[in-house]
């Protein structure tokens, strides 16, 4: 796709079939029944075994704004580490950034934000209650195909696609179709509804009681990265192709439903902005859809689990879109969206702060302003699926068995230290071997219960290893190490620890 | 202190001669003339070196927020890396926690921001500029002592002292020293002041299209740690006492000097909340003001150039309270206070709750509300310390030789990988070198230019270590180990590069 050839006006981006780029994430293509009991299992483990809990909880919770608690913040540390390695560590054509959450103004103008980086929202008068005028229409057209009206909810379908590509008659065509059909609002059962209205997403605030200036909070992390186009290049001495990688906070002001950490209004991205030759970014984004694939299973996944989703329509300023999408207890979703955005920011950016946005390539002797393949995941949705897909239940002697079976790698906990008693010096021995192994990874002591007891926490924690120092230690100088998977032991020499756990790292796999 | 002795005013805490709990590091006791070439050479080799730039260049910059650029953000990784490992890792009785930077409004209610956090402002009618009050009579005060008029400085400054604690009448008193004194405004000379008014610290925005409410950017991470009390320490199983510690954005709308990465609006906070029993927290807080002072020597800050600097006076809550300072170009300032806090806080929310923050002691059988010390670091401000204090430049064979001496474990990149040419298969033994040592720390290939320009470049980045391949290492497999400090080269065995370079960071020392 030429980019010169399509209109730039952002308006188009609103278009939530092709919502991933500006909007990402909005629906998945095919949704399924929510799996109830998962969803809630996983959302009250998560509390009880210090995962992540709802924030401000004591003040009866902040909406869509969750807390990770002693064991989330480990499990986000290495799920961070682990893509900050495949990234930055494993290419040497990208480097890290680490952009502001406040941003220019004008920023948000160049991308398009400002003016198109909207949900089109309708009031129920009889309620008071507010939603999504394009959810309401795609829940009727839902029901209608449940009750086998396949036609109609066809017509209705094309219908919105329609009034999603009406530009500024969005609204309107949205509001028709909601009084043609005689759509009722869900909770009220009411049919009186106001107009339609478009509400901007970014989170708006003033800064410095001196200069007073209007800012947002950025609403993705990609913008900074983009402005930082020549901040990053020039020291790092990169050409193109090269990419810029970058971890950061976003917020968008969505109304949310009940979603847990899939959606909220304060949350993580990992993003990476790959600079090609325009002309090879197709070869490109193939590369790294594979590549981000790969990632997610590297994780652990079930890969029966993962698949991509191809978009149907495109956002104008791309010529290829993909989401990775995983089975969460709530449907498909996507997890990360690679995307072939053309030189559509980088040209935007030139327009509105006058700065030369473009690369001189020294052998080739051109100058050019470089395409883009992004890569952009969700973090707080990848350790979603990372807690559903570990989790599972089993009959052992009897008793349930609750097992989170986590990669060692993104294990919060790589290893548990027991010492069989407090007797004939175990404890100190234990500290010993805690001391060394807490060097190289985060493992944890433990004296507290009996055996069983210690294990089961273990297994609820999804440590992967527990080491238990036993009176045989003090002759021989192994320890038992116990297996959270198979809960089997081996016996292992105090000095080949760290060595043994690196090497049954590095080859899991996890068991059925 | 017995709090329950003093009135819980918020108001006492806008005392900015105390300010280092509600309103930290505003300000250094003895304020020295800047280091302008130093300051300047920082910010300047921030921006080329690829460290820090400020946020949104391309648009004119958004005041007083920055980025960091690729070697920024690896310095400000290890930096974190460090302190967590140094609080989590090595204590078995800390966790970690990650709360969100959007909290339930009653948060701010309960901690006194709302009430309290606020800047006293004055407007030149003149020219329209605005100053913070009591700014403007400290800068009055400093002109009369270097005037010799010690004895009118030290009447305004009792007045000043007794002005910042007259609660409600605070801003009368301190717009009566202005008129008194008739002091002028800075940049237009006029005497035509406006009334002093209270301009609260805290950025607000309005959340949720639906529920539309008013929530505020935390101005601190405390409080994320405070209200999840219960949260972190019951699934970590940890009794009292114990710790929680957090890394974060904070936000505060602040006037803000020219000050770099010292004082900015969007900040980063590395926070431990230490929960004890009422009656130990002095003994704890002594421990915490020796270990914290260690932990800033770690980063291998010359000890001279970092000091204790006990508080005047503290906030009602506060029973001792220390900063850690550093000698930065611009003074003196603080880097980290240090806060035994009594039980304010998780009183405070129990009030505002109505849940119960105390905590049970199952072999004591009592129950009490614990007091807290807290160890409260600027991230930013201590990457700006690193860098201070790692620049250096000499003469080196009539050129200059520039440098940042970084500690190795907080370098952004641990080593380079030369080959010394391009023949002869140099570069696959470089390359393989560098995926080996990749997997244990940050390393960059460069094979452009000559050997002295990639040696200046690596120097300019910190780089502690150079690995050259050359012909002989075809033949021994050794490899040139050329040491950033020294300038001087060993031969290394490349099966043990790790080690050595283990080895030379665990025993590295700053040289002269």
């Amino acid at each position: 796709m030429n980019n010169e050839a399509v209109p730039l006006h952002p308006a188009e981006a609103v278009d939530t079939f092709a919502c991933c780029l500006l909007h990402p994430c909005h629906r998945s293509p095919q949704p399924r029944p929510m799996s109830d009991d998962l969803f809630d299992t996983i959302v009250s483990l998560s509390k009880q075994r210090g995962f992540i809990v709802q924030s401000s909880e004591i003040y009866g919770g902040l909406s869509a704004t969750y807390d990770y608690g002693p064991m989330g913040v480990e499990l986000k540390r290495n799920v961070k580490e682990k893509w900050w390695q495949s990234m930055v560590y494993q290419n040497d054509d990208i480097v890290g950034l680490d952009a502001s959450i406040m941003m220019h103004p004008k920023t948000w103008d160049a991308s398009g934000h400002t003016e198109a980086f909207n949900d089109p929202l309708i009031d129920d008068k009889a309620s008071g209650n507010r939603y999504r005028a394009d959810e309401l229409i795609e829940n009727y057209i839902r029901a209608l195909r449940e009750e086998g009206e396949e036609a109609h909810a066809e017509a209705v379908r094309e219908r919105l696609v329609e009034a999603l590509n009406a530009g500024e008659e969005m609204n309107d065509a949205l509001h028709a179709i909601i009084m043609d059909e005689e759509i009722p609002a869900p909770e009220s059962g009411a049919f009186d509804w106001t107009d339609v209205r478009q509400f901007n997403l970014m989170f708006e605030t003033e800064m410095g009681p001196v200069d007073g200036q209007t800012v947002f909070l950025r609403p993705e992390t990609a913008q900074g990265i983009f402005v930082n186009f020549h901040n990053a290049r020039e020291p790092a001495r990169l050409h193109v192709p090269f990419g810029v990688a970058q971890i950061g906070k976003a917020f968008r002001n969505e109304i949310v439903a009940r979603q847990f950490v899939f959606r909220m209004r304060e949350f993580e991205q990992m993003e990476m902005q790959y600079f090609v030759k325009p002309g090879t970014e197709l070869d490109w984004y193939e590369q790294w859809k594979e590549r981000r694939m790969k990632w997610h299973e590297s994780l652990g996944i079930d890969p029966s689990n993962l698949r991509f989703h191809e978009h149907d329509q495109l956002s104008h300023y791309a010529n290829a879109a993909v989401d990775i999408q995983y089975d969460f207890p709530i449907g498909w979703k996507e997890l990360e969206g690679i995307h072939s955005r053309t030189d559509y920011d980088l040209s935007r950016h030139e327009e509105y702060s006058g700065k030369k946005m473009s690369y001189y390539d020294p052998w080739e002797e051109e100058r050019y302003t470089p395409y883009v393949v992004e890569t952009s995941t969700g973090l707080d949705r990848t350790l979603f699926m990372v807690l559903c897909d570990a989790y599972y239940e089993e009959e052992v002697k009897g008793d349930t068995r609750s097992v989170l079976q986590f990669h060692p790698e993104v294990a919060p906990v790589r290893a548990g230290i027991f010492p069989l008693t407090d007797k004939e010096g175990l404890p100190d021995i234990a500290r010993e071997i805690e001391d060394d192994l807490n060097q190289h990874f985060n493992v944890r002591y433990d004296d507290r219960g009996s055996m069983g007891k210690r294990y089961r926490r273990q297994d609820e924690a999804g440590t992967p290893f527990c080491i238990t120092v036993d009176f045989d230690t003090l002759d021989d100088q192994t320890v038992t190490v116990r297996d959270r998977d198979t809960m089997e032991q081996d016996r292992v020499a105090i000095d080949q620890l760290a060595t043994y756990i690196f090497d049954q790292t590095a080859n899991w796999e996890a068991s059925a």
